[in-house]
C-alpha cells in the first residue's frame, strides 16, 4: 500500500470566509479527515483503536499556507507518517490545487491515550507492527517545525468564549479544530481583511470541557506575528499558539 | 437536464458531534452546497448572479431528521425547485443514506437582493427564463411547511454570543448556517445527550454584523418543543426559530 494517502476536496461555497476563501477551520477538518482516512486504511484509525478504549490526541499542529484557495477550487491533500517514537508520532501534510501548485504544508504530532485513565499509550510498543510498513521519513515537508511556545506573562484577556455543546467532541472535550477558529477569531474582521494568515502553530496543553469559559490572550512579538494563549482559568493554559500574518 | 440535483457526501469524522453523529451545522452546509451546485449548473448560481451584483438570501429553512447519521455514513442529498413566485422561490431537499432509507427532508424559501440597495429582485420577471425548465412542483417532500413563528414576548436572554470574524460571509453578514449552530447551542450538552433534535424551523428576519452581540431567548411551548429567538439589540429580532426534540 502507498505510504501516502490522498484525498480530494472541493472548497464549497458555504465553507468559505468573508473573502470567499477557504477558512482555516475547514482546512483543519480536511487535514484531520485525511489523516483519519490514512490511519483507517492502515489499521490504526478510530475504528481500530476505539474497541481497545484508545483515542488519538492531537498534541501539536502547524499549518503554513502561501495563499488560501478560493470558492470552488479543487484541492488534493496528501498525508504520511514521518516518524514514530515511544509516545508520539509525526504526521505531515501537503495541500495542492489540482492542476496547479502546492499551496501549503502542515506538520502534526499525535499521542494516543487510554480513554479512562487519560494516560499515554506506549505507541512504539503496542502499535509498531501496525505502523512499520507506513513510515516515510524522507518525503519533503519544507516548512519549519513548530517553535517552542513559551508561556505568556503579564497579559490581560482580549476576549472570551463560553463553551457550548457544538464545541464538544466524542471524547467529551473541545474539538481540536475549534481552537483554530478561536485563535483566528482573536483578530478583528478589519485586521483579517488586510492581512493573510500565513502560518498557524498550535500546541495543545490541557483539555477544556462544556460549561467552562475560555479567555483569549495575545501579544505581538514581531510585526504581525502574535503569540496567543487560551486559558480556562486565569492560570490554566489550554492552548498556546503563534499566528504569523503577511 | 434532470430537474433534481444529487450530491453525495460522507459524514467525516471531524464533522461529527459529541455522539459521533452528523451535526446540524454541517448538514445545513451540505444542503446549501447542494443547492448551490443545482443553481450553478442551471444558470442561476453565485457565479451567474454575482456579476449582476445580485445575491441569494435565505429567508426560511426547515429541516426534519428521523435520525442523525453516524460517522462514516454515506449520504445522498437531492434538491429541486418546487416553485417560483414574484419575490421568492421554494427549494426542497431529501436526505438519504446510500443503500438505505430516506432519513430526512428540508424545505427552504429564498429571495434575491441587490447587494448595494439590499432591495429584493423581481425574481419572476428577471429570472423566469432561467428557472422555467427546472421547476418540479409535484415531487414529494412529506414534511409540514414552516409554521408561523410569532414574536416572543416577556422573555429574558438565556445566553449570548459576541459575533466574530469567522461568523461572517462574503455579503458581510453572519452566515445563515451559523444561526443553526447558535440555535442548537441554546441547549445544554446534557439536554442534547438525552433528546434527538427532530425538527428545526428558522425564519431569517434581519441581518447582523461583526462586532454585535447576539442574545438568545427560548420558551418551551409544548413538552420538548421550544420557540427561540436571536436578537442583536433587546428589541431587534435577527432570527426566529422552533426546535422540536424527541
Amino acid at each position: 500500500m502507498d505510504k501516502i494517502e490522498r484525498k480530494q476536496v472541493v472548497v464549497e461555497s458555504f465553507n468559505t470566509d468573508f473573502r470567499r476563501c477557504l477558512n482555516y477551520e475547514t482546512l483543519g477538518k480536511d487535514l484531520l479527515n485525511c489523516a483519519e482516512q490514512h490511519a483507517n486504511k492502515r489499521g490504526f484509525g478510530v475504528d481500530d483503536i476505539t474497541p481497545k478504549n484508545h483515542a488519538w490526541v492531537l498534541s501539536r499542529l502547524t499549518i503554513e499556507m502561501q495563499e488560501m484557495p478560493r470558492m470552488f477550487a479543487k484541492l488534493e491533500i496528501s498525508t504520511w507518517v514521518e516518524s514514530l517514537y515511544r509516545l508520539f508520532t509525526n504526521r505531515n501534510f501537503e495541500i495542492k490545487e489540482i492542476g496547479g501548485n502546492v499551496i501549503g504544508y502542515a506538520r502534526s504530532i499525535w499521542a494516543m491515550i487510554d480513554r479512562d485513565t487519560r494516560q499515554p499509550i506506549e505507541l512504539e510498543k503496542l502499535y509498531f507492527e501496525k505502523f512499520h510498513d507506513h513510515i516515510l521519513p524522507d518525503y519533503p515537508c519544507p516548512i519549519q517545525p513548530q517553535t517552542r511556545l513559551r508561556p505568556l506573562k503579564d497579559v490581560t484577556p482580549c476576549s472570551e468564549h463560553y463553551i457550548v455543546a457544538s464545541d464538544i467532541d466524542y471524547n467529551g472535550h473541545v474539538n481540536s479544530i475549534k481552537y483554530i477558529q478561536f485563535l483566528c477569531d482573536i483578530f478583528s474582521l478589519d485586521y483579517q481583511r488586510q492581512h493573510h494568515l500565513k502560518r498557524v502553530e498550535i500546541a495543545y496543553i490541557n483539555e477544556s470541557v462544556f460549561g467552562e469559559t475560555l479567555s483569549f490572550y495575545k501579544k505581538e512579538i514581531e510585526v504581525n506575528t502574535y503569540q496567543v494563549e487560551i486559558r480556562n482559568t486565569p492560570t490554566n493554559t489550554v492552548v498556546r499558539g503563534l499566528l504569523c500574518f503577511d
